[in-house]
């Protein structure tokens, strides 16, 4: 087989990860690619693990500052916070390690919008990029790079960092040529420029990326797959929670308030997502579009079906099995799908523009309808809040979903008081449990608690719910936003003391 | 003089507020003019407000739901809140008597982005909208309206409501003609289009508003002045805002990451935004330009002193001093100023396309960079989000700023957990008190505290957060964002009890 490597000038930068890890530094930070557990460097990133170990074993000080386009794998990810030898993190990450790392406070963990990292490292705010590690399909005779299963902040990475480190892939397809596009147009104001989009399939860039190949220092190839695990089979949870999603779209459209193929779906990562796709198969819906930030199964499976015309990302995000699909049907399945660079994908710009229907997952919820989608007991990172903030204060329809309890029942997912704020009031339109369905548009404070809790709350905790509110009726300072704050987070307490947000 | 009524067959319409207000009935939605005090409706609102009392003494329900642009005055908020015959308000409002409605309960106050409300209009999501009621400076020969002192959701208003009554300000200056911008090429998903505009001077709409002239049912004539309220004259507290403010610019010029004009300014209503700009007189910066939602007199000042080439916004806000000279002068001044429909000042995809220096003023923040803009300790609403999410959120640098106390020290504005979040953390980059600034642009949650206690709180509250922090740090589940939740809300509640955050 030819090399992936196309422009001959550039086959004696072909080395070893070893050798590439090489050119890393104490110091540094690294923009790496991969955005959920699709597109990321495999081999230098385990190299550079083993480089940092040798560093400290030796006594040398070696902490970098770790930048990617979202969760990675645990090749990445996991290979390099268990060295301790990542200082900083950013802007997401899903990985055990680094979680724990966090948790424990040796890694300062930088949580940030996704559409907002690209313009914040270009326009200098948070320090230089050192060197760019990207994995791409392969290299074109020109030297042009056909991205791979993602391209997140690749052409961020690769426009600011000083040097360049490639991983061409030859696990990915050859067919995936042509289905990205890779707007180019970024600048810093005062000189940018309106985003010609209007539709979520039309193309505003290239299909390559782009790269001054003087600062390429080294080519790695790998010829691993992605880390694409499988979603759970879907429960009777999940089933409720996109039931009552898709009745609500339906209802919308009766009230002529969406058009019949809907507006460009967003759906967050993750199983109910996946149901919510999946309930879409059995729906009266056609011609869909979806504007989000991964294709999950559910989404290759509309397309399948025909249900689904348009799907625009920046990533996969599969089980092995569809990976396997996708890898052998790639060049059917790109008349259909379109990756994009995440500062377009999760775009303000773009997102109010088409109008997109949002969909996030969240940790809890209060009464008022403030989602908090990171934070465990107000204190404990989970992964990040990725693009949900993105989207749900730019949509047309903004939602969020849920199952009403986590850990067997012993959390409610419909809390007092959230114990940390990622999305606030303002920017919540919906709120939908396996219980029901809450819609809030124009709904002052006191009325969203009696909705959420009347429709979303979990039986077990919709007493001690409309406890709290009828008492922070009594004892608050005001009638607008009711609360109690010495009881406020006592539910959170409990749980933090006993186990269980249950009294004894 | 000639009749402000340019249009001869409209003239047969000209009518008393007290018969215009007839036309508005119980359960009606209304759409006002008014934004901060300026351009409101002056006659209809006091004759409606009679026309409720009338109504309410003889037995009969009526109640409205009031929309605005923003803030409006007495003779509007205050005098229709007074009856108890609003049911419900929307977007924004300062005023005493609609406050002190909303926190008794019986006012439902919906507290919306001003960038959202006008697209919820027209996606229908609000509900029917009856009748408008927009103050203008004229209507033309062919039926077109000239804006008067703000454009706000007026053109929402005039596309969406069933009827529409004028009220023609024969105190409004003439020369404002011309002045405005008013955007027309609002649609709906899947329709809507890029907005074409690259610079805050851009002209992308029309300097009329039009109306579908059978729409209109009455139109009422009037001569009272706007609510311009003085400004405080500048105190040191304001005064070392400021100068913090300036120095950060200036230190960011210097590392080259703001051109030598800055970039455009959005600066908040109030005393503190008003000293900012007037520290910018002295400043070295030249060519400035702004994109805000009102024209300050601090803004006017800039004008007269050659700094300030273009001020975009959707009202003034001017001391009464201010106005005359405007009044006097429209015709100098509109070289400078352009004033827009509030759904283009303050549109994401546009602050963020021009990279807009955004300046805030907040209730309190917590050590983390949360913000809470709306509410005193927890449950009471004091005025309303307004603008300061569309601006934080897609801002080129997000700015908070606050004097580090209030009631005389008995509050810090500086507090462990806020009691009701308005911006997260992932959209406050820097925090600036009397005591000083501190820039977060980068820094994870624990490193934010550090420099949030150290650069903004009251010596007097310092070695209390200094406590919460360690307390925090030894009892929580997590060391991301460390907190004691038991104790997160301390401060708010002893000052609830007691009248003061300070321990006795």
């Amino acid at each position: 087989m030819a090399s992936r490597v196309g422009k001959a000038s550039l086959r004696n930068k072909i080395m070893s990860a070893h050798e590439a890890a090489a050119f890393i530094e104490d110091g540094f930070n690294v923009g790496m690619s991969g955005f959920t557990g699709a597109g990321y460097p495999k081999a230098v990133p385990v190299a550079l693990a083993a480089r940092i170990r040798e560093e400290h074993a030796a006594g040398r000080p070696f902490r970098i500052g770790l930048w990617t386009g979202a969760s990675t794998a645990p090749e990445l990810d996991g290979a390099l916070a268990e060295t301790g030898g990542v200082g900083s993190r950013l802007p997401y990450q899903s990985d055990p390690i680094t979680r724990s790392k966090i948790n424990e406070g040796t890694i300062d963990y930088n949580d940030i919008h996704l559409s907002h990292l690209g313009p914040l490292v270009r326009e200098g705010f948070l320090g230089n990029l050192d060197v760019a590690v990207i994995e791409v399909t392969a290299v074109t005779d020109d030297g042009r790079l056909i991205p791979s299963s993602s391209i997140g902040n690749n052409k961020v990475w690769l426009d600011e960092a000083d040097k360049v480190i490639l991983e061409v892939n030859s696990w990915q397809s050859l067919d995936l040529e042509g289905m990205h596009d890779v707007y180019e147009k970024f600048a810093l104001p005062p000189h940018r420029m309106p985003v010609q989009m209007t539709r979520p399939g039309d193309r505003i860039g290239q299909p390559y990326l782009s790269v001054d190949n003087d600062k390429i220092i080294a080519i790695v190839e790998t010829d691993q797959q992605d880390r694409n695990t499988p979603f759970k089979p879907l429960d009777e949870t999940s089933k409720a929670i996109a039931g009552h999603f898709i009745e609500f779209l339906e209802h919308e459209l009766k009230r002529g308030r969406l058009p019949k193929e809907l507006l460009p779906l967003q759906s967050g990562v993750g199983n109910i997502a996946n149901a919510v796709l999946a309930g879409l198969l059995d729906s009266p819906f056609e011609n869909l579009t979806s504007y989000t930030e991964v294709i999950q199964d559910g989404m290759v499976d509309l397309i399948d079906a025909g249900k689904l015309a348009t799907a625009s990302a920046t990533a996969f995000s599969l089980s092995p099995d569809a990976a396997e699909r996708m890898n052998q049907e790639a060049k059917r399945y790109r008349r259909n799908i379109i990756l994009r660079p995440q500062e377009i994908s999760n775009h303000p710009e773009l997102i109010r523009r088409l109008g997109v229907i949002a969909c996030n997952g969240l940790i809890e919820a209060d009464i008022y309808g403030n989602v908090n989608s990171t934070h465990i007991m107000g204190s404990r990172m989970q992964n990040g809040i990725g693009g949900s903030g993105d989207f749900a204060r730019n949509a047309y329809i903004s939602c969020f979903v849920t199952p009403s309890t986590a850990k067997g029942g012993a959390i409610s997912s419909i809390v007092p008081f959230v114990s940390h704020v990622d999305h606030t009031e303002h920017d919540t339109h919906v709120i939908v449990t396996e219980q029901g369905l809450a819609d809030m548009r124009g709904l002052a404070p006191r009325k969203r608690a009696k909705l959420i809790v009347e429709k979303c709350a979990h039986p077990s905790y919709k007493p001690m719910l409309e406890e709290y509110t009828d008492r922070a009726a009594k004892v608050a300072n005001g009638s607008h936003t009711p609360h109690d704050l010495a009881q406020a987070h006592e539910w959170h307490r409990r749980f933090l003391a006993e186990g269980t947000m249950v009294p004894s």
